[in-house]
């Protein structure tokens, strides 16, 4: 039996701009990597806690595209939308991001695949929102353990 | 014949975050502004400078949708995409906002449609990214006089 590897997840707050600025490592090339956040099938087999049930709604990770998703758990339910930008194959995937706790809050996300040889990719996803004191909240919300659960769930994925 | 009265478009930066803020009155209804805002054959006869030639590749404008336009002059072309990631009727469009030839820069946008009675509306249009540099650059770039024109059309548009 294989463990996945457990690289560490960064997270860290700008000290000039209201964003937040998230780096993890992945044992996969980046081809890979880009698949697990675009196919819907294997998106929901990673995204957010464990303890979670994660229902698509729609997925259609394109330029132009968009998503709807929802987190339950213990009756509860979270649901979760955006737009996709700009989808680059293996580079860039631009979005928005949307609680629907919080319908007037947005973040503007990029994620960033960067290659780092030897079947490895660097992921550098920033989250951009229009106050410090609503990024600070989100980051004290608990979206740290979501984040590094989710990265974790990700690594076996990517090592099956 | 009659004139288009002409407000005064207010355009702002932010001391504290990257962001741009546009503010204008119209002498009409919020339904009527917005739908000026969705409605691509109404965007086309309004949307930038009057020297430059519209021409809208889609207008998508819903929850989800996206848009692509181009403006034409002296046989150059400037293109410009984003994706609607909200529309709420008469309310609120939020969007983001690339030109083609910064593919790497994005902002979010937010439109809010204000109904100050007697038939007016205050529409407040933010701009954000994620760097006070590139905001500056945006607002030094000669931004103003297209919105501000813009605007003027929108006017003679809406008094018609």
């Amino acid at each position: 039996m294989t463990t996945a590897s457990t690289h560490q997840t960064e997270i860290a707050v700008d000290p000039n701009v209201p964003l937040v600025r998230i780096t993890r490592e992945f044992d996969a090339p980046p081809a890979k990597v880009f698949r697990a956040h675009t196919d819907p099938e294997l998106v929901a087999q990673w995204l957010g806690p464990r303890r979670h049930e994660m229902r698509i709604d729609h997925y259609d990770c394109r330029t132009g595209g968009s998503y709807r998703y929802i987190h339950a758990s213990d009756g509860n339910e979270f649901g979760f939308h955006g737009s996709f930008h700009e989808v680059r194959p293996a580079e860039l995937i631009v979005q928005t991001f949307t609680f629907d706790g919080q319908p007037d809050g947005v973040a503007l996300e990029k994620l960033i695949f960067e290659d780092l040889g030897d079947g490895r990719t660097r992921l550098t996803a920033t989250s951009l929102v229009d106050s410090f004191e609503d990024r600070d909240a989100f980051v004290a919300s608990g979206m740290e353990e979501g984040v590094r659960e989710g990265y974790e769930r990700l690594d076996e994925l990517l090592a099956g």
